[in-house]
C-alpha cells in the first residue's frame, strides 16, 4: 500500500509515550499511548515500548528505522538519555542501544525540541532552507538551530535552548540560575500569571483559568483592550529573544510552533512588528517568520525523518 | 627564508588601512599604513592599496593569496563590500574582483569581526575546536560563530553580531532600533559614560577621560570599590549576552578579545562568575572562557589565513 521507507516515530512525553508509523510526514498508523506513570522505572517501560514497536512492525513489515524524541538531555551520537524532565529514574539510559539490540533496526534518540526542528526543516515550514531557528511555545519554550544546512547540537548536545536565553539582565532568576530567561516570561503559566496580575491592576479579578493563552486569544479577538495589550507585551518579549537569535545567526527563517502559537495573528502581528523594528534593513527584507506546519505530531514526524536520514535511507522529496 | 605559503593580510579600518605579510600567524613584514581620509573615494584608495600590495609582493614573491578584513557588511562569497561603517563612498564595491583582477592572486574579503574569529579559531585560542563564539570588545562589539566546524555567516553574511543581541527588552534603543543591545551598555564609550555617572552618584566628579576602561581597570587594581562595582556590572551585562549564546549554541569555548578585554582578571573574574551561575551543570563543566590570543593583529592574521584556506592552499598546522 505504501512505498518504503516507513519509520516508527516515538514521542516520549512527560506523562505518556505515543507511537506512530510514518510515511514521510503522514501518520499512517498509531498505537495506543502508554502512560509513563504505570511503570516503576526505565526497564519495565522500555519493555512495554518494545512490545508496542513489535506490534506495529507486525502490521508494517516495511518499517526500516525507529526514531525517539525525548523531553530531556540526550547524547545524540551515542543515544544515551542523560536525564528526563518529569520522568523519574531516567538517568544515563543507553536507549538507542537497548532498542537497536532488541529490534535489529537503526534507532535514533533525540531531544524533542530538536525533533520538532528537524520535522519543520525536512518536512514542514523550513524545507529547503540552510539557516533557521525554530521555537516551540508551551509550558516551556524549546527550540532548535540549523546553520549551514546542518543541525547545531553544540559541544554537549545542549544547543537550541531559546527559552533559556535572557531578555532582561536584571530580571527573574530561572531554573538554572539564569536571569531573565524568555521561558520565565512567556511560558504558558507565566503568561497566565502575568495576565491575571494585569487584569487585577485594572481592577478586574479574572480567574486564573481564564487567563490562559487560549482564553486571552479569544478575548483579543473580541477586541478586549487589556488582552490586546498583553499580547503586545508577549510579542515584545518573544521578539527580543528572536531578535538576538537573528543578530547572532542571521537565519533565513524563524519557525514558531507550540500551543501559544495557536493564537495566530493575535501573536504573530505584534511579534513581527516588534521584531522587524529591531533588525537591520538587510535582515528584515529577507527574514521569514513562519508558523510551524506541525502541531502535536511534530515530535513523531521529526524523530521518524531523522531515523531514516541517519540510517542512510534517502529521504523522499 | 620562509616556507610557503605566505599571504598578505589587509586590515581595513575606519581611519587607516594596514598591511602585513603573514607566515602562519607571524607578521614577517609590514607596509606603512595608509590613511583612508587621504583619498576621496574607493577608486583612488583601491589604487593606493594595489600599489602597497605590489611593493610587498616585490619583496615577497612567494605570497600566494590576499585577505582583506573590512569594518562593515560584506557578501563573503562574491567579495562585495555593501557598506563600511565610517568610510564614505563604499557602497556595493566588488573589492574581491577588483583586487583579484589586478593581482592575479586569490582574494577573500570578509567582515573584520569574522576575520578575528577565524584567526582565533585557526591560529589562536580556539584551535581544534568545532563550536565557538568569539567577541571583540571595543568602541563597538563584534563577534563571530563557528558551529559544526564551519564559520556561521548566515543567510546574508550578517551572522555573529553579538554586540546587537539584547540584554534588556525594555532597555536603550540602539542604532538599528534594537532595544537593549549589548554594545549600547559595554561599548567603550558607554562604559565611560555610565562610569562617569556612577562616580557622580557617589559624589565624585571624575573626568570622563578618567572613566575609560583602561583607567577603570587601573582603579580596580588599586581596589577602588566603585571601579570594582563597575567591572562587576560590566561582567554581569556581558555574561547575559554570552549566556544567551551558550544556551542557543552550546559552544566549547567563548573567546574574548579587544581593548576592553585587556583588563584581564578585572573583567574575566566577574564575567565568569556571572556566566557560570547561569548555565546548566553540563554546560559549565565543559565551557571554556578564553582570552583571545591576538590583539590588533587579529584582523590581518585571520584575513591571511582565510585567504590561504579559501584558495585551496592547505593551512599548516
Amino acid at each position: 500500500m505504501f512505498e518504503t521507507p516507513l519509520a516508527i516515530g516515538v514521542d516520549f512525553g512527560g506523562t505518556s509515550v505515543k507511537f506512530g508509523v510514518l510515511y514521510r510526514s503522514n501518520i499512517i498508523d498509531q498505537a495506543p499511548p502508554i502512560s509513563t506513570q504505570d511503570f516503576d522505572g526505565p526497564d519495565s517501560l522500555i519493555e512495554a515500548i518494545l512490545r508496542v514497536i513489535a506490534d506495529l512492525r507486525a502490521r508494517h513489515p516495511k518499517v526500516e528505522a525507529i526514531g525517539v524524541g525525548v523531553p530531556g538531555f540526550v547524547n545524540f551520537e551515542k543515544g544515551i538519555v542523560h536525564n528526563l524532565t518529569n520522568v523519574a529514574g531516567w538517568t544515563n539510559i543507553p536507549l538507542k542501544k537497548l532498542l537497536a539490540d532488541a529490534t535489529d533496526l537503526p534507532v535514533v534518540v533525540e531531544n524533542d525540541a530538536n525533533c520538532m526542528t528537524y520535522a519543520e526543516w525536512k518536512r514542514g515550514a523550513g524545507r529547503g532552507l540552510n539557516h533557521l531557528v525554530a521555537l516551540t511555545l508551551g509550558t516551556g519554550i524549546g527550540g532548535g538551530v540549523v546553520a549551514n544546512g546542518k543541525m547545531v547540537r553544540g559541544a554537549n548536545y545542549g544547543a537550541g535552548e531559546v527559552g533559556q536565553m535572557s531578555i532582561d539582565w536584571k530580571g527573574r532568576r530561572g531554573a538554572y540560575g539564569n536571569i531573565g530567561a524568555l521561558e520565565d516570561y512567556v511560558g504558558n503559566q507565566e503568561i497566565a500569571a502575568d495576565a491575571h496580575q494585569t487584569y487585577l491592576d485594572a481592577g478586574i479579578d479574572r480567574h486564573l483559568a481564564e487567563c490562559s493563552p487560549a482564553a486571552l486569544a479569544r478575548e483579543a479577538l473580541l477586541d478586549d483592550k487589556i488582552a490586546l495589550a498583553i499580547w503586545d507585551d508577549i510579542g515584545a518579549k518573544l521578539a527580543t529573544a528572536i531578535m538576538s537569535c537573528c543578530w547572532l545567526l542571521n537565519p533565513q527563517a524563524v519557525i514558531i510552533g507550540g500551543g501559544v502559537a495557536k493564537a495566530g495573528d493575535i501573536l504573530f502581528n505584534p511579534l513581527t512588528a516588534h521584531l522587524y523594528s529591531q533588525l537591520s534593513p538587510t535582515f528584515k527584507e529577507r527574514l521569514m517568520i513562519l508558523p510551524a506546519r506541525f502541531g502535536n505530531e511534530a515530535g513523531m514526524v521529526g524523530a521518524a525523518a531523522l531515523a531514516l536520514e541517519e540510517s542512510g535511507v534517502v529521504l523522499q522529496p
